[in-house]
């Protein structure tokens, strides 16, 4: 392999380390945005990286200041990597030498596009490893003082992306089998669409008086927390990013 | 208030340390297994604590030597602590001014029973606080390969107790929803009712070709990983603890 060639390769983002060993991708879940809830291996990997490739919902770390950041996230409106272009620049950056960690926010697996990433490493021939995190979907919840199961009230916890709407032909979420199934109900992707997931439910059946919890910068100083119920909640102000709790497990919360 | 009568009334588990400040209880999820996967500030409070009650499957840590262990795990067969003699012996502690951590497996409100404890604590005016973990859920079928959602797959992943299995009178998951929900099904309590399980999901319309993943010791180095599908997992040998991944995720699975 020509060492220059490969600095070449690399566009416009300048290596600011190089090693001689073979590099490797480590998609890592940085969890919900509390540092706290980093895990020792997540800070282990942060502060060895050579590169930090980061989604914009990832925590804010520190990092030791030789670390290159490399931010990905997609602004809404602005300019953004596509998922290609996010794949493209881990197995350059490994092929290079680099220890990248490619840090999410929540967990990698939930709605992370983490598994496209490692298939993606994998046939390049990069060595990529998965470290999961502490997943939003239940850790803002709890720190809103709310359980995602209590016995008694619940026996399931679903986690769902609304991305597309219900209604969308593309989507394939069951909003009449998650209004039988009567447990809680998690959506992470889509909170913008909660008026239209919020009727889908009561047309399955599901009680316009069943509690709802809308929590924004969950885990962080800048929490909210807004209630309602699926009859009422289509009124709250809604923004990503955002997770909303809906079940009788809202009012099982302990704040 | 009288240290002495405090002292006298911990019953047969003797006080090691006692402070002057104020006792407190903490409720920490400790990740499914691998130390690796505590979070930074579990293992704060752990290197703090007077005290650890932790469960049978909380993760063996490493811990200052003077800091005190209670092992409250139900081992099936063996002596056990009921929730309620667990609740008595946080707040016990905590008046007597420990700094009492509540270490459980994987995440504290996912059929932990965290919010039972987090209800005592607040009732006996003992200050508390939950500090989530990554769940065995997300985190166990990783560590196999296995991402729980897949772009293009599945826009959902349920999380399940099969504690009452599938038709008991006091089981409040509708299998028949579930089925036909096709989202990805983690199994985390129960495991051993996999076969009635399986049943009702076919009997619900899922395909009895559906994958199916069995994954004991999760995230440990003895962990093993046997598959089938929802007409065959029947036949394997499941044993707790496991996690029990059902849906098509289980073959976008790269190990």
């Amino acid at each position: 392999m020509d060492a220059v060639a490969l600095a070449l390769d690399t566009g416009s983002l300048p290596l600011r380390r190089r090693r001689e060993g073979a590099g490797s991708v480590t998609l890592v879940g940085g969890g919900p945005g509390d540092p706290g809830l980093l895990t020792v291996r997540a800070r282990q990997l942060l502060a060895g990286a050579d590169v930090v490739v980061r989604d914009r919902l990832a925590p804010q770390v520190e990092l030791p200041p030789d670390v290159e950041v490399v931010d990905v996230g997609k602004i809404p409106g602005g300019p953004s990597y596509d998922q290609r272009a996010i794949e493209a620049l881990l197995i350059e950056r490994a092929r290079a030498g680099q220890r990248v960690v490619r840090l999410k926010g929540g967990d990698v697996h939930v709605f992370g596009r983490g598994i496209e990433e490692v298939a993606a490493c994998v046939e390049a021939g990069v060595p990529v490893e998965v470290v999961p995190g502490v997943s939003s979907a239940f850790s803002v919840p709890a720190y809103a003082g709310i359980p995602v199961t209590a016995r008694g009230v619940t026996q399931s916890v679903s986690v769902v992306s609304a991305h597309l709407p219900p209604g969308h032909p593309g989507s394939t979420v069951d909003w009449d089998a998650l209004a039988k199934l009567k447990g809680t109900l998690v959506l992470l992707m889509g909170v913008e669409r909660l008026t239209a997931v919020c009727a889908a439910l009561v047309a399955g059946g599901r009680p316009g008086s069943t509690p709802v919890a809308v929590i924004r910068n969950g885990t962080l100083p800048t929490q909210t927390v807004a209630y309602g119920t699926l009859d009422t909640a289509g009124d709250l102000d809604v923004r990503a990013p955002s997770v909303v709790v809906i079940g009788e497990v809202v009012e099982a919360r302990i704040p």
